[in-house]
């Protein structure tokens, strides 16, 4: 079984999160070296995954002669020379979110990965945890009938690391650092095939002291008449909320990814330590959660990944999508400036998708509005006479 | 201990959750006459109660001799009506929401009984529940510090009466019926001193074959910089799912108040029967709720509506509160259809709430942005220099 | 709607939640006369709950002539003492847990009010919790199928007052305390008529330095094979754990009636003050009830007592139910100390109930074990050859 | 990265968990020959899943050249053979659970492979479950103190195949296929020098129409005196209901594995299809498991086998602890019998372990019982004398 020989671009803790994942379980993919903007930090990494180098030459790390996938996993502003370096070396590339700072950024990059011809994978975790990835195949089987809304709400209470709080440096608040995930969750349960078609969006910067929102809400409307909404906040208090929500016709899912799994634990203190990823105690009642980079993604992510390279095929995220999400936050901007709903401008490779619509049913030639099943097994018809416009109920033996 | 003689208007859903609370447990309050536009269903109502009178005359049941508060629990185009019948016999009257079809129409109601100078309370139910009760008296004590976002969410697979679905008689589709509570429960977080500004709306009838809105959500702005946001749905499937969330600046509530509150029962089937309000199946897993009508507030309700009459002071919801819900659903309605945020015209009584701030720390000149306690006990501080904005983190001694 | 006049008995913990009951909401009850042994603590009570009189004559207490019920909420070793007081006075008596510390006081407090002729409730809340009366109706409506498995837990770090620690004035430990409540619910569950047969208990004194069990946990046989299975505890961590599981033979039921009931709060700390009964922390993730004396069954057991005095009809638990109880608890103790199976020494008034049984099904002349329904629809027979003892699967259409 | 080369004995569900597992994510371990007693069943397993030989001779799958480990997932009446060959054949051998049909059984197999030389991991999934890994590091560094109490429960409607369900190939009922897992889950947490002396166990066969247990619970009583408590059943209705509870004198876990892990799904039908091992319902309220061999703790299982096998060291199950399983449910068996607790009759290879035990703390010459902060911050003691025994309480001022 030959697995990948990797460049990580970055050591921080999205480059922890990653090699954790690649190096674990029965595993044979391997980081080959590490690139840092930090000699000692670069050190730290390498001694603490078992990597044989580690480098501050972001170009040297991308042409050693070994690697053949190159792992982007810096800061917002460096992502285009790295994807650029990667594409120049004719190296299978994975960058992690948000793809771009502006669609612009996002865009250029898909174009130079697909002008060089090269596997170009989008690092979007959230879109793959076990749970999300079973949800997402009961909606396509059919389980919630037509999607109506999806609600996907990320907050927790900030970065840990100071780039990100400079919107300079990354592209914005805390749309561009969470946003970005909720808005491909949600098109991956209302269907990729289906456009966003405009943006409404709020944004304020309530507690912290900088100028890039720390909270944000935002509508976005897709072709089918589908509503997505997502909450992200850096204020949030009480470890990380991961939750997603779909409502169907026929159907509902939730999903609780971080802080209520099914595990909870109470200590009145001592045996610290750490608990979960932003956990703000670490007495009282606790809510670890089991295996981390399973249960956000890491996992089935590099799994898809590395696959898809092996097999020739496309990854379940690409670069187009990156830049979609990108098309979308620059909209959601937009909408909070203007204070109104913002047409999100892209360059659309998806098809059409019809309207939600169903054929009402009538009965006697009154429309049909609503079934419900008595105690006694009859049923209940609210009934919308055509004509009239006038409502009325009737009571009818069951089916 | 002499309780009150009350004249029940309406003998649908409402009246029967009504009575059921009023003559439940020991309570000394007793319905004394009905009035129902159909006299079978009045005399089915008066016997399922015990209730020594019924009637089709509206005058006649608010002015029998008896009774000294009036109840409302009629479709919404009556509400004016019935108010104005209980002011000019100068009883207390208690009314279900939302108070009116409009703003316009509460306004005039509320001018009403302040001129007969009758006691007048509004029946909002889901500002009451206990859970609701107990979480107000937690954030009025400052257990989340400051609130920054309230969602509160109601959403069921459509009403049970043929009228609901009428817009002219309700005055709206899913917002009138569900978002005057969402609202109401929102205003109760924020605190009601804090004057809603503006809002943004977004509604859509998606599946119901209706001319009014059958999913709608909504973004309130207040004074304070505080959002208040809302869904509301008449497609919701799996029962009926009323969420609140509060976040605030020092902590975070999460209420359920129906489909997981700590009941689950599965059922092969068997034995089945009513489960829930709006429950949708009767076997299979089932979520049914101890006693509904506690959990949904009534109880207490009722009981802060006749102590307050006894004690000649305002209740906790008053006619004041149902117009400014009115007020703030018009300006939803009026969103919705100008597609951006819409002011809320109001005869405001409250006072100014100053925004949300908090004057940030400094540490040797720089501005801290967030401090994180490391494993160790060290403090890791996010620093931004106001000069430059750059941003940068320092390790310090644990306090 | 005349209400009762009542002689409390007891000014602690439970006295407070008792009266807290009476007078809340709109009751028409009232403690007209409150006892105390202590004359401050009396004082404050009647002050605390504006209460006319109180006296730390317990024998005036009960004769006082305006009461007609009097509620005894004192400690174990005085409920036999005013038990005959009211007795002797002819005035109904309502009797907290445990009935008596021993199966002989039980039964001789049983015998005094049957001679006296007065009404005798038996005030085990936690059977009358709003959930738990629902969940008995759907059992006894057949949801379940037969039952075979209850369990009880009621665990928590210990009670609050002194003389619950000393087994000569309660009659043990962690059993006497809260094993009473869980064998009532069990027995409520499998069915009053069913005779508890023999038990089995382990008992343990792990932390506290006390003479008597801090933790037990025991197995009831009852008549027709079902298993009441309870756990209690004085030494638990994080709050009061009340839980109950109801498994059957066509389903189950899950009830969390404290720690998670669809109400939960995280805080920073701050606007503190008390968070529900046995919480051990005002920080962090908190779970609060929303109304405790409804949540706890307080509201619902008074209304049964009340009613059934007025109705002239036994109320649920009586103080023949008491005593079954103290039966019970007294073979838990004969059992732990036995190390086996102990029978329940009981004058039993119930009538028999048949062993759980299913007449099995046949297939081609073999018994069904098991049917699995098949993802094509077809079925999965498992069968079991009655000559041979051999088993065998077999996929045949579904039906 | 060279990984393994698998000879896999048995084809049936267990057979398929291991092979998903193995050959799943970016595993580098691959089953190269399958062993079943039926051709065809062998030929579609290695189709499968991509295996490059199947064959009916058991033999001959250990013996192939290009193995080196042994996977035993056949019928518990085969192991004791199947690891007789793979110790003969030298390769290391990994057996599924239970080891033994009997703790005799077990001790032979323990002994063959010791004698021989051999690598022998037991396949005991459920103590690697993400969930439980880090319950026991967190309990192992003291986050719960002493642990007092530990229960673990799996219950499920029955098994799929029909050798289970035959005492004789299997060795007993519900405990032998469900016990096994809930005791050597216990060990794990009240840490495994501490010996297992004697146990206290009910069984009964209520529902099915078969000779062995389909419901038992147990407490297994260690030398700290800490209770294990298990519940397994063939009868429970609602799914599969796998949890954990550890309670310690400073804390307390709670551990749902299967039917609550934060993921609900509503369905009104279709779409239908698998949602999880054991569901019983694919319409309704539905609690589906993100990815199954991950969260039931087969990756993590093969992952510790496979790198113990590498490094040379013994894995975190090991035959002996398979013995010490079949040794404790062989006291369950004679318990249930005699109706007693039985001694477990073990060559203990363990340590010896402290009883739980706490010096009192003692306030001016008494006992402090406990201690409890009041809402104004000072403390309240429960304190007794120890040479009356008398019990009182006493507020002091806070720390």
């Amino acid at each position: 079984m030959n697995g990948h020989a990797i460049t990580m671009l970055g050591t921080g803790l999205i480059g922890d999160f990653y090699t954790n994942t690649l190096h674990g379980q029965r595993g044979r993919d391997r980081v080959r070296i590490a690139y840092s903007r930090s000699e000692p930090r670069g050190a730290a990494f390498r001694e603490r995954w078992g990597i044989p180098e580690s480098t501050t030459d972001m170009a040297a790390a991308v042409n050693h002669p070994e690697t053949d996938v190159v792992v982007v996993g810096l800061p917002n502003f460096l992502h285009e020379e790295a994807v650029g370096l990667a594409a120049k070396a004719g190296k299978a590339v994975l960058c992690t979110k948000p793809l771009g700072r502006t669609a612009g950024e996002a865009r250029r990059m898909l174009e130079t990965v697909e002008k060089a011809g090269v596997f170009a994978g989008y690092l979007e975790d959230l879109c793959y945890t076990p749970k999300t990835l079973k949800a997402i195949a009961s909606v396509q089987a059919g389980a919630v009938g037509d999607v109506t809304w999806v609600r996907s709400r990320e907050t927790h209470p900030g970065p840990h690391s100071a780039w990100f709080w400079d919107g300079r440096l990354t592209g914005g608040g805390a749309i561009i650092d969470l946003g970005c995930h909720c808005i491909e969750i949600i098109r991956n349960f209302v269907g990729k095939e289906n456009r966003p078609v405009e943006v409404l969006c709020h944004t304020d910067t309530l507690v912290h002291p900088i100028a890039d929102e720390d909270n944000a809400i935002a509508l976005i409307r897709f072709e089918s008449g589908a509503i997505g909404q997502f909450e992200v906040s850096w204020t949030f208090r009480g470890g990380m909320d991961l939750r997603d929500e779909v409502a169907g016709t026929h159907g509902t899912i939730w999903m609780n990814h971080f802080l209520r799994t099914g595990f909870e634990m109470f200590t009145a203190g001592g045996g610290g330590g750490y608990v979960a990823e932003k956990a703000e105690t670490s007495a009282g009642w606790l809510f670890p959660v089991g295996d981390e980079v399973s249960e956000l993604g890491y996992v089935d992510m590099f799994s898809d990944m590395f696959r898809s390279i092996d097999e020739g095929r496309a990854p379940m995220e690409t670069f187009y999508d990156g830049y979609v999400v990108n098309a979308v936050m620059d909209a959601c901007y937009r909408s909070a400036k203007r204070r109104a709903w913002e047409p999100v401008e892209l360059d659309w490779r998806g098809g059409t998708t019809p309207r939600i619509a169903s054929t009402p049913e009538t009965y006697e030639g009154q429309v049909v509005i609503k079934r419900e099943i008595l105690p006694d097994g009859r049923q209940k018809l609210i009934l919308k006479d055509p004509a009239s416009g006038d409502f009325s109920d009737r009571v009818v033996a069951g089916s």
